[in-house]
């Protein structure tokens, strides 16, 4: 059996940064999501086995805090562990530590198994006779989960439509692409004056090629907490997230 | 003195794919333009150095040719060369080679080094003492420079601006970021049936946070190459562009 956690090297390249020069969020999160794939890979439950068994993941909530950033050309690592399994859920916790091994941020995501044809949740618990269960540890991860992003305005803060370079394989908006759109309407000035600490995504709706969506904003008491929602044409949200600068 | 050429290696991640599976095109420009910076930085011509005199390096012309491209997982490898220094322009080419060392695709760029304040271009055959010029380098690349992409139509197949996550330290859209612009308003179905064989791209002005963008495309002959135009509102014409399919 390998190892329950698992260090991954990375470092901030040009055009990863954006434009106050520190690493970008959609990069970082990308960078998160594939700790994720490569660890669930070399542990034998990962998308190629499962894809192969018409199975697929489906990332449900997603929870990051960085407190800082590495800066281009420097070094990252990003630790990614299992934390438990139940029925239809699995949590997958993550580190992030700084060219020095310092802890600049931590993550919690959450994900369900489903059935390529049906779109039916699998049981994780049974999984492979347990072996995905068997990778549950209780390493800390000292943020919370995701809680619940309350949004009320009814005009839209910006519109967008998924395009050729938004969709993964399976032909739906990529998880990390939600929150680019998100980062794409808040006031360009936030990210001049202060950082993203927290951003928190719950997925509700895959969303497809050309189809048109919203993104709705609510300001939070000051201008550092924004709760936000994607929602379809018809009204049915996308995606709920909140975003906390500091 | 370093070595006249340099190999980088890379290896296709989760998320670098496009919906079909391959390396998306925009990734592979981004690692060619690392692959530029690197070269350049450990060879005491790179954007820290000039930064810190004031100065910028602008890219100008961009060709990129691939045969085929690696699967998400597989590694491959970039290498890049000074072909040739004027006062002006300089021109840098590229290698794609595979995970085996085969042959998978080149690329040519044209850049400019400009003066950050004044936005006029240096005289690069005296820079740093000839420091640049001293890196010229006759390795073959066998594929041609960028040409001429005609554009008639007066109809703007799409429309975008530049947001946050477009734009890169300098306020400008990145300069990948007109690739995909462009990639995202050709039909979908081209990426099903065919691969980007050949990308040209010769930009002409810097665009902005915010600032209204469209995309117009006429399409040569058959259903396989696309000229295009990104223009401004008052019709500058922003970059022109040629995307052959095959």
């Amino acid at each position: 059996m390998k190892s329950l956690i698992e260090k991954y090297p990375f470092e901030v390249e040009t055009f990863q940064v954006d434009y106050t020069g520190g690493l970008s969020f959609g990069f970082l999160a990308n960078k998160m999501l594939i700790t994720a794939g490569n660890h669930a890979n070399e542990r034998g439950f990962g998308k190629e086995r499962l894809s192969a068994d018409g199975k697929t993941w489906v990332l449900s909530r997603l929870a990051i805090e960085m407190d800082a950033y590495p800066n281009e050309g420097e070094k990252y690592y990003v630790e990614t562990w299992v934390e438990g399994v139940n029925r239809l859920f699995t949590s997958r916790n993550f580190r992030v530590l700084d060219k020095n091994d310092n802890i600049i941020g931590h993550a919690r995501s959450t994900w369900a198994l489903i059935d390529m044809e049906t779109r039916q949740p699998a049981d994780l618990t049974t999984l492979y006779d347990g072996e995905l269960a068997a990778y549950s540890c209780d390493e800390p991860c000292p943020i919370k989960g995701v809680s619940r992003a309350r949004v009320t305005t009814t005009e839209p803060a910006g519109e967008f439509v998924p395009l050729y370079c938004d969709i993964d394989y399976n032909g739906h908006l990529n998880s990390v692409k939600y929150i680019e759109h998100i980062l794409n309407e808040l006031p360009l000035d936030i990210f001049r004056t202060h950082t993203v600490h927290r951003v928190e995504v719950s997925y509700s709706a895959e969303c497809f090629y050309r189809e048109r969506l919203a993104v709705y904003i609510d300001k939070k008491g000051d201008d550092h907490e924004y709760d936000v929602e994607i929602r379809k044409e018809a009204g049915e949200v996308a995606c709920r997230a909140k975003i906390i600068f500091k």
